[in-house]
């Protein structure tokens, strides 16, 4: 039926959600190391749809170094200030000329271009940060190498080659523990900073699960300027504490206990106050790809793929392409295939080859009770062949930005 | 009658505007070094306002190093773009830690008030440089030296000591053709540029008398976004050259031949084209103290003091103070004595001895000839003192911007 | 017989030697990624030995941040150069000034440490790398966050307190591919590197084991100096083909194929041919933790801490001490104890506790046939015990640089 | 006899040896803008060999604006330590890529010429400078304007164009103050050194003349590694003292006061101690162009052009060459012609014209009280004739560092 190398097998352990032990994480979009994640994302982003614009097609570039330096910050009640800027480095390669088929030059603002980006996407995601003192962001995109452009120059072809030998892995369904993490910190990020906007964006949500006893651990900072005394904030951390309660409700019928700022002391006066929302503005640097994988969270119990999703090239950056691809799949199996407890896939590539047919996809599954394997094979075959065949609508919805990347 | 060191005697040389050859140079405000200058004194007087407001003090500090590295640009008829970001490092020295005398700790912001100072200074001055694409800022304030701070420490005194041995020189009248190139570029970037927006603000002027020539040689940026094509351009160039020469004639019966944008060469299609109205978007890089001298120009026939005025703390330091003093005496005596047609006044510093008491004020005079010296020594002796009396009132003004330093 | 809460179960997948198909990499110590790796551990220990040396205890610092910025280069048979030098910016906190009990005042140099440690690196670990001309070392390191510094103030306490709720996990022993993959980087970079200086030190080794056949691909940059055509080129090629399967011998009877500089294209004349050894000298950026986990490996079949452990202190932080620690003792237990198949160890911490107690301490293994997990329970647990006794033995081997960290 | 623009006149002053008072200074080579001039300089002529070696003409280049950012020091008797490295920040422009007229494409490394250049000049005059732990250079150098390499592009022609409307000055005989001053600094920064390695390269010399009084004010660097104590420097600074004062002897038969190091308070402790023997080391920044002028000096009393001479390309930058080529001319005028009491050689290019042909070349002099003006113009303007008829010579000079430059 296929001349994909798809192999569906049964997945040697149990379903994630059976284990004794569970931990997940999830750095929320505050989070230092997040914040160079969605910088590197937006700058690719930025950087593809021009080159779209003015050239046609996506050149060469690779934009997913971004490293943060931490500043320094008073934060007061009522309001404190940023001492010494957060200095955040745009690293990558772009290709900054390029001569058309028709023999026109174009010179490409890829510096000017990264700049806005990042500072567009710092704009728009951290209300409390100020743009003209509390942050220097600086650029240093160089030229890439003349070889790697080959690979894209190839016009007439639809799909890409590999780059590399890379390999990207996905899984669905989240557990329980794995969606709480997720959606508290987006819950708290969106709805209830909506409501209480003296919450900041730096949200690091750590679940634990033992047995059935779920323990969420949320550090949020909160934003001095809404904070006028302790009582502030007292009745900020119990009102994210009463929240995210009545968030697990949704989830799970589990016991869950939530823990919030747990390294306060009330008593020495150290508490999460930051002016900025975020703990890049007081020591705590960050750089891409060292926080959550492509699908939001941090999961030990799961094979995690290194590569750092953010930044990289979504036409032929196969690692990117893989991650967000595996992930995809993972998901559309759950969806339209009954009996699944828990799945894995993951796409090998091999470096050359077109990009949608990956040297193995191997699917390891784990079926409930009243499902044998061999019930859902072909249709699970089924789905990773349609999706490897349109894995070129990947690139285009990481350009129009609807694939989160981490 | 005064008890400070002021001599007064003939210049050894005639006046100014009696010399065969004079050449007399101004970089606007839009030339990449006049952009550092420009800088730099806007971050000197927020620092030293924060100071006055948060601990009733100056306290130690000099922002005078502000290095720029041009960008890339590509302009192009009816608005071309910044392909590479103009950079721009603020450097000194501030103070970042203060215990005032009721034990209060004070941590003074300085990086982020010299951050914002600058993109300041950038959005007010020039309306074609987009903050958001075309520049990166970037500071590195130090500490400074311990043993300078005491010299400011001593609060009960009144006048402060003087940090350095140095020198400060002022001159008036201003000569025609020092007139002509100071007022040509003030009117090219104010009145001119109200109604020719397509005027950017690198407005450099070189003026050359032989006789009663005068030649004005005019380079002015263009910014693109105006100038739909080469007609465009030369209107502009057409009508810079006549304002010029009418502007001319309120200040001199000389001669007077204006000459625009020379190395323009329209076969070529080479013009003085830009993106943002300055050189600094490409390839002209620029630094503190390389242009101007305190009274705005370069004048190789009269004395000059190689300190750089812009970006100097204005309480203590003494090539700032007296480069400022002397030209306010200069102009002063001027002002108030007849019978002068040129004047040079020089002061000496003793470091450590407080800055209204010289080493040495030296005033050299050319009278004109129904005029001798002794005519108006005391006069001028008079001046002399009560401005030096009066020291510290260069301070206020420079902090409150009422003495410009380039 | 133990307080600490350690508990050894099943795993619930069968050995990852079993597996169908199983995926390993390394990043040599001349990719861009160990590069910043390598350095970051270099600039932690010599930090705490400074420490240690001058005020006898370590303070606190974190230097997981180094970033690269890769070069231009014009590699050329015989011996080219590089024409855009590498930027390495270090990052991180680290105290600078102390007070120690008999009120003596320290002023740590630690920007100074940070500059000497890595080129002296760099100098140690690339012999093709010109530090005059090849590569820029900058260094931005802050002060670190006061309350972080109390966790470490507390002097009578013999075990430091966890500083986060943090998780490490290691494995034994390694599959046969692990231990080629590992193996294979070290031999060339060391033995090979000995009698073929024309081997670069940026050797990538991807191995891929599907059943009973191991794939290993080796990615290896090639010495321009030391390669004087196309000729020497290939034969340093094929000596590292053969050299490889010879090595493979020694570790598995399975299978091996070796693959070298795949991406070669002899007849466009693309060959992976540098003048330093890195492929950061022309288009591949770098940063810590984006390569290696601790055991010196990426094994998407295991799980993986996405903590970066290079750079970290080692007093205190407690995902580099769990990551290390937790294989160590996974070592030492195949190394005592009989029947162990796979083992996998786990460290969860608890915030503000001492590191030798951890939250969690689970240990998973799968045992050979002839063994019961019953069998081993308790000489596993006694082991685990014992380790987390000397935890701190961790910390001194770190700072004699004992332990690799990527 | 020519057809240069040559005029020979009577300077409308007396000769400066003759004034009331005079003011001369020297930033010997260790201080912060010298330093940076140094650099400038140094890299400059590193770049126009490279070209010349490679491409056989020197193309397009500026490097006139390093920038250094001053560290913080610990100096201490016996040896201290630099706590935060120097920053040095090279700029400027420089031709990358070039197309030789056989179609040969260069590829020149100008950041690593640069880098190297800098740590090389460092390494040659500061003894006391670690250059692994004490400074971090780094490099922006760009591509220059298209425009300007067209000046340049022209083969045929002997002589360049000139690139700007510049102006030049040069003056002869030094007076008495002005030699001491200038040979003070040379004398300790060479001989003196010699035999007092604790002196360091930062020596600055203020000469002040009262009529036949001159004072001489040295700020003398110590170099703490070769200072043990109080009384060592103590009897540096009183060998400091007599060695010029011994000096003096040779140059003047005027009275001399040597004052070295007036602002040591030796009860409070405060001294001039270094550790590397400069001030850049602990607050005191430096830029290019801010201290003395081509000829070594800063003349208050002499028209000066505030030209940066250091790091400009010495084949058509106008300036540099002319403010060379006048100090040149001055010196051979005064060697060769009897009866001259001082001189002012002035050249002012045009720009696009050859700069062999200046618009005016004018020539002011005092002649002693037995020699008429008649009697020197026409060996004057032979003289000057043929230098301007030898530019070129500059050229070579300056690359081959012949000609100093600050």
């Amino acid at each position: 039926m296929t001349e994909r190398n798809i192999r569906v097998q049964t997945l040697d352990r149990g379903a994630v959600e059976d284990e004794a032990v569970e931990i997940v994480e999830r750095k929320g979009i505050g989070h230092p190391d997040s914040i160079c994640d969605g910088i590197a994302e937006r700058v690719s982003r930025e950087l593809a749809q021009t080159y779209l614009d003015r050239v046609g097609k996506v050149l060469h570039y690779n934009t997913d170094e971004t490293q943060l330096v931490a500043g320094n910050a008073a934060p007061a009640y009522g309001g404190g200030e940023v001492v010494e800027p957060i200095y955040i480095l745009i690293v990558g390669r772009a290709t900054k000329y390029y001569v058309d088929d028709d023999g026109v030059e174009h010179h490409i603002p890829v510096d000017s271009i990264a700049l806005e980006a990042a500072r567009d996407y710092l704009r728009e995601h951290f209300p409390d940060l100020d743009l003209e003192t509390d942050v220097i962001v600086d650029v240093k995109l160089g030229e890439g190498s003349g070889d790697l452009q080959d690979v894209f120059g190839e016009d007439g072809k639809q799909v890409p080659m590999a780059n590399d030998t890379s390999f990207g892995v996905g899984h669905a369904p989240l557990t329980e523990t794995e969606t709480l993490v997720l959606e508290t910190e987006r819950y708290l990020n969106r709805a209830f900073h909506d409501d209480h906007p003296g919450i900041g964006q730096d949200v690091k949500v750590m679940g634990k699960r033992e047995g059935d006893q779920i323990d969420l651990t949320v550090a949020a900072a909160a934003v001095d300027a809404y904070i006028d005394g302790l009582d502030d904030y007292e009745a900020l951390v119990g009102d994210i504490q009463s929240a995210v309660l009545d968030l697990a409700d949704e989830y799970t019928t589990r016991d869950v206990s939530v823990h919030v700022n747990t390294a306060d002391d009330y008593e020495d006066g150290s508490i999460y106050l930051t002016t900025t929302g975020t703990s890049a503005e007081q020591g705590d640097d960050g750089s891409v790809g060292r926080g959550n994988r492509a699908n939001g969270l941090i999961t030990p119990n799961r094979s995690m793929s290194m590569e750092a999703t953010s930044g990289k090239n979504p036409v032929n950056h196969i690692g990117k392409i893989y991650n967000l691809l595996s992930t995809e799949i993972a998901h559309s199996v759950v969806d339209e295939v009954e009996g699944i407890r828990d799945l894995r896939v993951r796409l090998l590539s091999q470096i050359g080859r077109p990009i949608d047919e990956p040297h193995v996809a191997d699917v390891h599954v784990v079926t409930d009770d009243d499902t044998a394997i061999a019930d859902v094979e072909a249709d699970i075959q089924a789905i990773v062949d349609d999706e490897l065949a349109n894995v070129t609508d990947i690139t285009q919805r990481v350009i129009d930005g609807e694939l989160s990347t981490f």
